[in-house]
């Protein structure tokens, strides 16, 4: 059984001979055709989630694991745009995510109907290409057949080739709930263009070469890019020092993989962090994370930048001389032999490493805190996970620490949004074979609480709310912490805990709320794995900044 | 003490001018200047709400009641998203709601910083007015001081005059949190356009003093436009039927007040409902609730058709003569005497009393499901309340219903998501002094669970969840109920509850499950006034379809 509607067949069978499997379905009416085809359908895998907020992050983390294309579907007027932020996160992420929003007939908008808004193009900037096809009753009709299938084909091979969110607007005309027994036409496959390549400029060989000062940032990277004969190349040369972020998932002895760990305790000390400035910067890789090294190569006026990958670049410093595209693997094995003296590297792996030697003493005497959670959670953590992480400070929290190679480590970092963590954890979960555990701060859970209202959590899978009663990295924000105002509209103090919600939607739940009692904790999250588990860490509201500060102060 | 910042105090001073004192806060650190500022100064009444989608529907509820100017303030990023689905609500409402997102410098939009996005123009055609103020360090740059000036005057006199949503987009570059004293400079207020009004065509009372047959439909009406003397002159004429919704807010003997309980007896009976067709239709107000009547105004081809008032006029059968822009009584008191001989009024009328006389013995006898809930409902709503009802059922079994005079009506009809109904009803109940009840279904109180996450629920607001495990609407809907898929991926079967959400946000509980049980529950919710009260009401998922469907057989 299928839809009898033309145009929603060639939606399914297309999918279909493109291999886009997974579609998240929020209820509603105008879009039955696609919904009763395909949930018909056994090659598809359909997810059924209310909250289109939450039922769109949560594709956006199926994509993300899988890497390939993943659909959501919902009915008309307000519905997608409960879709906007994680569309907005996957244009700045280059997640492959296909929105198909079902409408009325174009000559029904605007004219009083119910659940009826101007749908066509409605995520503006934020998205990669945007269509609507055109309602097809007559299967006859050629003309408008052939338009569609070359828009739906438009519609997946610029999700495919340029990594991003694409939206298919569907208007569908009543009858909507019509079947018949098998699909009753056919459609052909577009060829994706070949992807963009450029070659590396003579220009960018005589700057590396004169260079005895490179600085290499690897910022997010999904799929992961390098093996270690890359990296052990890339790091051989004296003259270049490697930063790497949590989120790059690459680890390497010869890294500096905390930047802010580096930066920090040294960052108003003008004499010795100016001797820090590069001859060239190379970034790979989506978003930065790190605040400071992006403010330190703004004020310390970076000369040459180029960015190296296939996806996007930015300009991020002002100083972007070219984006060259090419895998970053096969850019370090075009790189010259190194002829210049230098030691650069040398002296801020030393700087770094002099740091790290002190962490642990400090470690040991500070009090029950955020940091001391997150030391405690980093040691207890088990291999081979998948890691991802809450915004904003859960992974700034996180890129203080060392990473385990054997972890896969996931932030939403194209917007930084609080609004869709869980929900991408949820379903990055379900499409990866490792348990996921997912560490968020109390905001960003709280606002993403229907995420748990989600039938598809696998039961390994572990939640770690960090709950500091409020947004504690405003009180790391400059500001005056002491004002009546601060607390109600910048920390937003509250008394909430996940108690009642994993209650409501089936976690087994587990709090601790201070040092002795964690291990006992931790083992009760992680010794069930029938059920989905919850644990709530409650750390003091008010210390947490003067330790991560006292921190910086530290190492130094 | 205020922000430092000139073009932060720009925004503050007009608004304070223009008596905008409601202003919703969501915690961010970008929009530190103004978050400083509104906080700052008694003349602004400051709310916090941290989900966005809940602020800006919390706002809507209170512009929808005081109709007047109510501000939402959020951060950089994807936090506007998250209000669109309520700035969409309230363009389709016609509701003065002003959009307030800090953002970035524009030279640093699209470099690979966090929470950034194209904030400009985010919100399309959903917006009667968009700006982006310049960033002012210096304040005498006259030159941008009186640019910003007359952009927050139009934003406003925008907002004023034309009923609807406005975004004025507010880049912000750091330091954000530097405050002076007082105030350091000062603003002039533009002038307002004066409101655009038409005159009565002369066509038009030739139409109407032609025609025998005059249908009036009266959708939402927020405020009130009419006295008792207007309807008593309106319905004097016999060759005038007026037919009211829930949301119009008006009671009158002579109203048809049940559009579905008039058309659906005899909905499929084309002989008799072709005599209800009028030469001339006329339509006070805003989105019309009843399908029924939109779809038979569009089948039996309306001939003519007026749109009175001074908000918008959508050309809902396609047949829109003219949009006649002036106050409905005013439109009332300029009609001509009838002087044709008609029984269009008395026939219909007649009709619907008929079918009325029937509804006792049909309810009396029914079991316990969402009709009866709804008649026991509303024979114990007490009086002088604001009644806010959710999407879809909740509206349209309401519309079943004879509204108490005493009772005002108010249902998110602009875009009809389950997206805010909440948010809505706890935002307009802070701003009436009337009790109020918000009803609504489980499906779309879930959907919006972060509103009770509010600090400014009323202690004597009662929220009745009618809790059918579904998306019951699905089922009166056509289509297969007993295929595999309707459960998952229509009715989206759940086992929820709100009990846990009452626990965690601190509202008294109570459910009940059968018609016995019913007036004690009810005593219960209505008894304590310290505290909001929920009441969950439980009903069977699968027969309510039938029991309506039945309703309107036995009407006839």
């Amino acid at each position: 059984m299928t839809t009898s509607i033309p145009h929603a067949q060639q939606i399914l069978l297309l999918f279909k001979k493109r291999g886009v499997k997974h579609i998240v379905i929020s209820p509603g009416s105008r879009n039955a055709p696609l919904t009763i085809g395909f949930t018909s359908d056994d090659f598809f895998t359909c997810y059924s989630i209310v909250d289109e907020r939450c039922a769109a992050h949560f594709a956006l983390g199926i994509a993300q694991q899988l890497q390939e294309l993943v659909a959501c579907l919902c009915t008309s007027g307000s519905a997608l745009l409960n879709y906007y932020p994680a569309v907005a996160e996957a244009y700045y992420s280059e997640i492959q995510l296909i929105i198909l929003s079902a409408d009325r007939p174009p000559h029904k908008i605007d004219i009083g109907d119910g659940q009826t808004i101007q749908q066509k193009n409605v995520y503006g900037k934020h998205i990669i290409y945007d269509t609507q096809l055109e309602i097809i009753n007559d299967p006859s009709n050629q003309e408008h057949l052939v338009t569609n299938e070359r828009k739906i084909n438009r519609a997946l091979n610029n999700c495919l080739s340029k990594y991003g969110p694409v939206h298919i607007n569907v208007p569908f005309e009543e009858p909507l709930y019509n079947t018949i027994k098998d699909y009753n036409l056919d459609v052909k496959v577009m060829d994706v263009l070949k992807q963009e390549r450029t070659v590396i400029p003579d220009e960018f060989y005589e700057q590396w070469s004169s260079a005895s000062r490179k600085l290499v940032i690897l910022s997010t990277l999904n799929p992961p890019v390098f093996t270690k004969e890359d990296l052990d190349k890339l790091t051989a040369d004296p003259s270049v020092l490697v930063m790497s972020e949590v989120s790059s998932n690459v680890v390497h002895d010869k890294l500096v993989w905390g930047i802010d760990t580096l930066i920090a305790p040294i960052e108003f000390d003008d004499g010795e962090i100016a001797a820090l400035q590069p001859d060239l910067v190379i970034t790979i890789g989506g978003m930065i994370v790190s605040k400071k090294v992006k403010q330190y190569l703004r004020r310390f006026e970076t000369r040459i930048h180029y960015h190296i990958g296939r996806r996007r670049a930015y300009d991020t410093f002002f100083k972007l001389a070219a984006h060259i595209k090419i895998a970053p693997s096969e850019w370090i094995h075009k790189l010259p032999e190194n002829t210049i003296s230098s030691d650069y590297q040398q002296q801020w792996l030393g700087k770094f490493r002099t740091y790290l030697s002190k962490r642990p003493d400090y470690l040991a005497q500070i009090p029950w805190s955020d940091l001391k959670v997150f030391e405690l959670l980093f040691n207890a953590l088990p291999d081979d996970i998948t890691l991802q992480l809450g915004n904003s400070s859960t992974i700034r929290y996180a890129q203080l620490f060392p990473m385990n190679a054997s972890h896969t480590v996931f932030s939403n970092r194209g917007t930084s949004g609080i609004d869709g963590s869980t929900s991408t954890a949820i379903g990055a979960a379900t499409a990866v074979k490792n348990r996921t555990f997912l560490i968020t701060g109390d905001l960003s859970f709280f606002y993403d609480s229907n995420a748990l209202w989600n039938n598809y959590i696998p039961r390994d899978m572990k939640i770690i709310v960090i709950n500091n009663s409020g947004g504690g990295i405003f009180r790391i924000l400059p500001g005056e912490k002491n004002e009546d105002y601060f607390n109600t509209y910048f920390e937003t103090v509250h008394q909430l805990t996940a108690r009642q919600l994993c209650d409501m939607h089936g976690l087994d739940y587990h709090s601790v709320d201070n040092e002795l009692a964690f291990a006992k904790a931790y083992k009760s999250l992680s010794s069930c794995n029938n059920r989905p588990q919850l644990l709530e860490i409650f750390t003091p509201r008010t210390v947490n900044d003067e330790i991560l500060l006292k921190y910086f102060q530290y190492l130094k």
